[in-house]
């Protein structure tokens, strides 16, 4: 009886915010099913509105609890909240990790809250591939904002930027001495920095430490409208932190917005989504002709052919459909 | 006349170490001529010796000082040297920059230096896209450092850490507040930190600050083994630091090998030419079909298609060769 719904009704079922429509049709897109190219084409038309909150930091720096109080800062305030929650830990089973049960417990009665899990796959497009495609699935279906929350593993730190209008990099104290188990280059990321844990003694000194090394990363850079990234401290048994971060992630979007910002972002992160597509697509055709990348790649290394002949092995497989 | 020699005799000529076939060789290459293909088949397996060394840093930093110097260095040690000058600031002339000049100038009757300046084509693979192709030439032609110069301009500082065994990263005194003007991340890809104009009393500041960025970035890292990148003062009023340089680099050459450092670091640096290449490939057959990306893009920001539509238009064109 469900599956008799034809696409357009499925897209309008979105458009309608209605939850069911919503599930199946990212469903639809996340196992690649033709159809999901078809609802995307539909809706895709309608989305553009939303706020994609990109919110990344260590294991265990309380990202969770701080997309969780998040949600209640944005319900109180009347939004529809999304979460996309990108599991890196568990690419076979894909299911739900205990903090997203945890949450999807809590907001288990209310429409307007809907928490998706998701497994990143690393073939190719990795974080990028099916996340933005998601996103505009919970955009046209009028939930504002988009919250993306992804462990920080590095790579995946960085990869967030371009999927994200605005990134909260979360940091929490006593994960090491001080800044250490700052990753390289991962500052730079955050438009908002987190110290979380705020109850801890040790978190001013966290807050310090990262303002000294933004303060020696800033460069000379005179523009009149510039983004500092703001610190902010929260901590679960004040709860006065959330409010504030929701008030800097606003004040984030507003200075996007203002500044032309938005757009350049927009442009990078679908531009992301359609490389990620193309190159994932790409992989599969150079797979499905039986050419393994990695044995191309050890017949380089071994200098058993050069790598323009490598490329052009790669490039062959292409052309052989 | 020059016009009737055999790809296989060009080949054995670059094995060989003849200077006129190198030049040929490169240019050919340089031009995607077929015969640069068959070349670089012909003398890749006789490469891999080579220690490849990238030095970057901003425009004004003394680069081309201290490319100049450390030739002297390794010719009084008795190396053939290579140094491929990317110049991203005269993308369709590709000419000699003026510091080229110079350096020609003063090593032109010295078959033991060879200088090579290349525009950065920004089309596709950018910096990757012929540089490590042609490094292979001199690499087999038994050239040994050969050494990589770019303008730091952010993205290729990033790049060059990908393109050589060992990257030196140039800082100056005096062009800004301190490190104020060190990009972001780049600190990072240096595996040698090199503070210039030595004779300036504010270099010793610089090198400070440089140490504390790099303490405070330090990772809680306990490989027994590990790299810490040294700091290297170098002026051209005493010439010591050079010797000082060149005496970092070769431990680091040797740190590489012994950590197998040296292998993973070759890996990379071929997948990356490799992936330049196959990309550049592609691209050219998408424009050949007469598909802008840019316009594909620009229909996706207005939402007149969506990205997964996008990514199959693309995806469409590679097959209608």
């Amino acid at each position: 009886m469900r599956r008799s719904l034809s696409t357009e009704e499925l897209a309008k079922g979105v458009l309608n915010g209605e939850i069911g429509a919503v599930a199946r049709s990212i469903t639809a897109i996340e196992n690649d099913l033709p159809f999901g190219n078809d609802i995307l084409a539909r809706i895709f038309p309608h989305s553009g509105n939303a706020h994609l909150i990109g919110i990344t930091g260590p294991p265990g720096a309380g990202k969770s609890t701080l997309v969780n109080e998040l949600i209640r800062v944005y319900r109180a305030g009347g939004n529809k909240v999304a979460v996309l929650a990108i599991d890196p830990s568990s690419p076979l089973t894909g299911g739900a990790t205990l903090g997203d049960r945890i949450r999807m417990l809590e907001w288990h009665n209310d429409p307007g809250v809907f928490v998706r899990s998701m497994a990143s796959r690393r073939f190719g497009g990795g974080l990028a591939q099916h996340t933005l495609t998601v996103a505009h699935v919970f955009d046209a279906a009028g939930f504002d904002p988009v919250i993306i929350e992804t462990v920080g593993t590095g790579q995946d730190e960085v990869g967030i930027a371009s999927l994200a209008h605005s990134t909260v990099l979360v940091q929490a104290p006593g994960m090491g001495d001080s800044v250490q188990t700052l990753k390289a280059g991962a500052l730079e990321i955050g438009d908002i920095i987190v110290v979380s844990k705020g109850d801890r003694t040790d978190c001013q000194a966290l807050a310090r430490d990262l303002r000294r090394l933004q303060t020696l990363h800033d460069r000379e850079d005179v523009a009149i409208d510039r983004w500092i990234p703001p610190i902010v401290i929260t901590s679960t048994i004040d709860e006065t932190g959330f409010a504030k971060l929701a008030g800097a992630i606003g004040t984030h979007r507003e200075w996007l917005r203002r500044s032309g910002t938005w757009e350049e972002r927009v442009r990078t992160m679908l531009a992301t989504e359609i490389a990620s597509r193309v190159q994932r697509d790409l992989q599969r055709r150079i797979q499905s002709q039986g050419i393994s990348q990695d044995a191309v790649i050890e017949a380089v290394l071994n200098r058993q052919i050069s790598p323009l002949a490598a490329a052009d092995r790669l490039l062959e497989s292409l052309s052989n459909r």
